[in-house]
């Protein structure tokens, strides 16, 4: 299948939803400080653009950068975004005089549209019906983009691969004490990613030695601190394959003390508690819940999500955690993680981590993260 | 002077703006994909977290991480974000009563926040005066971020020494032929960097060899393609030095033709001309609007803003750009970088780019950006 009819097939998905609820035109944009990987996803186009679709199933790409736009994007029109002094607001109007958008319509501004920004698009598009809403055609792709297609299955299984190589690289190269700052660990995962065919990462490594373990994000995300010394290493890493990123964390124990086995029993079994719910129909949120009242009664408390979508971003659709916010309901073809861990001040902290493919028959582990003992 | 002061020197500034403007409590949010420096501007919390300023001269950090928060950040109280359920509704009531904000008062959120978020603020707390609005405390706080304090300038020097450093490392290796690729180039900064104590990078090495540079920002920002090759091979980069980052590029030049050289010579010509203009008192649009007429007379056309300011983030005020919204008005203490650029699709890409510090007497260029012919 060409990239073209991809691109086409998503949009077209679109424009049916369009159509149902009676919009002429959707603006998308990605710009530094909001990212929107839907402009991707419609058209190949990587960053720093516009793309408006319209109902009469036109997609008009308005890039930053028109050279890059010509080598990667697949849209019915390109205008370089200079044409409209690179101001969304003219854009827009732009686009509605170039798509020919009936006055009067309907036209969908991104969810996250600032309220004053919102003001500025009313008062200057007086003769349309300017909508910003949160269950809308930001919802609508969302939900598309949750469900993976065969493609994007294909690209995660690939990015899964290469990420269950650099697990056992990486591994391997604790064992033999080659890696021995968190230095060495995440440029070891940066060259290795990009030998492989990676874009490069899906997010900042994040590698934690005994002394920095205990915070849930490392702050910086690595330092040339010792990893895998005595106690608890926390290795979080994704790699971004054309597009797609994995998410994985791996905890590195030596010499391991009682509160901190125990810490380790505890996060297993929550992992495999949660990937025994996991299966098409469950609700995310449920399963969420369930490990929290499982940490609760061991007198514990896990500080973050159970897990999350991934795919063109490393956090996406669906949510997985407990709050009650969380309406999705698992399916096949959604990809997510779980990743529950334990963080200790004195003790460090654990986490593991793994892919997650929803089939019609239950779960397939994509990505090979654990916990090792050295 | 210790952190402590720094942060709550910061703060006093900000509680006078508070009390002049008549708002009771103001609101500050760091959270993925909508990141706010301000976080760490006033009280070292690196980030994820809200920030709670009261005109009684209070602050109140929520952080999603206590442990880093303890470790990091200075603040009147701590709170944990899971204590409120990990949503800023709930955290900015809760907040609200904690720092007994009579009801009736102002409260100012985040002039980014969302359309529909804004109306489901109104709709839970009817008792205050909820106010969102881009000429207000977010801007009030920019504005004094644009001119840096004495420990900022401190530690601008520091990362801008740092990346002098690194300069001459690269040239120096890709003259010797150890860099070879544009991978080799980026690993190479982000090795040395981090030895030299830096947190990271400042934003994603763009290393774009002659194949590649005629975008912008090269899209991956590097691969394993040849760089410094014959043509124009583009490196732009910045080192993070205690949270403070700064931003160069280097055009790396080897056999050039005509339509190269006359790239490059414009690209210089202007560069100098922006920094003629630059000083205490100038209108940053106008410069600017002076570079593009520059490019415009020689037949060139330049497809992006001139400068930014640097600090806390790679983008900040003032805005170096020709833009009828830009009224930025350099004086001293503001440091942004000057960085004029041409892009062809057939010969690639040259650009060049320093970062400035507006004294007194004129400018003071903290970066050794140059040309480097090959």
């Amino acid at each position: 299948m060409s990239h073209t009819s991809i691109f086409e097939n998503r949009r077209e998905r679109f424009y049916d939803w369009m159509a149902r609820e009676g919009i002429s035109l959707v603006m998308f944009e990605d710009t530094e400080g909001r990212r929107d990987p839907a402009l991707r996803w419609f058209s190949g186009q990587p960053a720093d653009a516009l793309l408006f679709l319209s109902v009469d199933r036109r997609a008009l790409l308005i890039p930053w950068d028109i050279n890059l736009a010509k080598q990667y994007a697949q849209a019915d029109a390109l205008i370089p975004y200079s044409e409209f002094d690179r101001q969304a607001n003219t854009a827009l109007q732009g686009a509605a005089a170039k798509l020919k958008i009936p006055l009067g319509s309907k036209i969908e501004i991104p969810a996250l549209t600032a309220y004053p920004a919102f003001l500025r698009y009313v008062g200057d598009m007086m003769d349309f019906d300017i909508i910003c809403r949160d269950q809308g055609a930001g919802a609508a792709v969302e939900k598309l983009r949750a469900v993976k297609d065969d493609e994007e299955i294909k690209l995660l299984r690939t990015a899964a691969a290469i990420t269950n190589d650099l697990i056992d690289l990486v591994e391997q190269k604790v064992r033999s004490g080659k890696i021995k700052t968190e230095f060495d660990a995440a440029r070891l995962l940066e060259t290795e990613a990009r030998k492989r065919g990676c874009e490069g990462m899906g997010f900042e490594t994040l590698a934690a030695g005994p002394d920095r373990s205990f915070s849930i994000h490392a702050f910086p995300a690595y330092t040339r601190a010792e990893f895998g010394g005595p106690g608890l290493s926390i290795l979080d890493f994704g790699v971004k394959y054309q597009g797609y990123t994995t998410d994985v964390t791996l905890t590195f124990v030596r010499e391991p003390v009682r509160a901190q086995e125990k810490m380790l029993i505890l996060t297993e079994k929550a992992y495999t508690l949660a990937l025994d719910l996991a299966k098409p129909g469950a609700e995310a949120r449920e399963i969420a819940a369930v490990v929290d009242l499982f940490f609760t009664l061991s007198k514990k408390h896990m500080p973050h999500g159970l897990g999350h979508g991934i795919g063109l971003e490393a956090h996406e659709a669906p949510a997985i955690r407990n709050r009650k916010d969380n309406h999705w309901i698992l399916e096949p073809g959604m990809v997510f993680t779980l990743e529950p861990g334990l963080y200790d001040p004195v003790h460090g902290g654990c986490r593991l981590e793994n892919d997650i493919l929803i089939t019609a028959e239950g779960t397939e582990v994509l990505t090979k993260g654990r916990i090792i003992r050295l």
